[in-house]
């Protein structure tokens, strides 16, 4: 029987560009769900009761959350080309310390800016700018090609949907990532030069786009 | 060359607990370094240049950060006794999901309760009451031996520092865990009769007194 695999997603997540860029980079064939965040389908629920948020990947019926776990469970199920976590434990452990920390940190960058004031500054550990994070992730790429070294990795994969998001960073901050960033925008520009990547994330304008209608709606209340 | 392990850890720390649990199950001896957070080691700034935070685990001189990827990693390593993660890649993210929820959630609790007031309530996921999130473990525990089934796993070592925090979540919080949620203290019981994790942690009101002594310094200010 070959494999069933839903996706349960919504278009400008990056934590749902994640797995479609994994899946992508792994040929696998699969059934994308948009969910309607504000009227969640009853599948959802079912299968995220703890959480209700996507991403969810459904494999053969059986649900796994969590973007930086579904996409290390793909790397180990579909083991047959294009590894995306180091074989060494070393360099898996390495590769998953700044995999974590994009989460962590460019996630709250996000939240910053997408509403505009700083969601969480009252913690201490989030209070680092943007600048920082980026001028982090920067030092981290070095002249590598990617964060993975030659090979495209967990952490390009963890990373690279906030590229969508580089444009609205960029208008909400008022500031060039790519004058301050350089290496990281021509990270980005590489990685899109990548199929799995590009056919995965949307247009940085439709995302600003989008956001701008959320802020709007958010501020009104 | 026998393996040289060193733990940069702070004894209060329920991360650096993790890693404590996480090496005596394995029967690993290792060099034990406790940090004074106020006036960090040049070797912990060195080791965790980017977060600058314990525990870390120096392994023939490389250092692992963040405490369930090191408990990963020593699991990885040590392969020789005591499986800490599932041989299955479902169960693996499953359990995964789970020790990530508790490093997410009761990381908030603790936050809250150290200083009496809700830290991070601006931030709509974390909203969720102590009550909720106890309550979800005691779901997932169900009426299994340990979260990892019949088997001490990741989400066992993950949970179980927080157990010396018990006390001070009662007191802070003014409720009772053990009547709220029977199987979870039975299950923090049943943890503590394994020498791993008894000789790891500290007194439940050694925790208490230290944090109340934080606390009235953190308020005086």
């Amino acid at each position: 029987m070959a494999d069933e695999v839903i996706l349960l997603d919504f278009w400008p997540s990056p934590f749902g560009m994640r797995v479609r860029v994994a899946l992508a980079e792994k040929g696998i064939e699969y059934e994308y769900k948009e969910e309607n965040l504000s009227d969640k389908s009853p599948l959802l629920l079912k299968m995220n009761p703890v959480k209700k948020q996507i991403p969810v990947l459904i494999h053969n019926g059986k649900p796994v959350c969590e973007s930086l776990i579904i996409v290390r469970y793909i790397d180990e199920v579909w083991k047959h080309k294009s590894p995306l976590l180091p074989s060494d434990a070393y360099q898996r452990a390495h590769a998953m310390f700044w995999a974590d920390y994009v989460d962590k940190k460019v996630r709250y960058i996000a939240l910053r800016d997408r509403y505009g004031y700083p969601v969480v500054k009252s913690m201490k550990q989030e209070r680092m700018s943007s600048w920082g994070v980026f001028k982090l992730l920067e030092g981290e790429l070095g002249d590598k090609t990617y964060f993975g070294d030659d090979t495209f990795g967990i952490v390009d994969v963890a990373l690279i949907p906030f590229y969508s998001w580089f444009y609205m960073f960029e208008q909400c901050g008022n500031m060039s990532i790519e004058a301050e960033c350089p290496k990281l925008v021509a990270w980005g520009k590489r990685c899109m030069e990548k199929e799995s990547v590009s056919k995965s994330l949307p247009d940085q304008h439709k995302v600003y786009d989008l956001l701008m209608d959320l802020k709007k709606k958010f501020l009104a209340k």
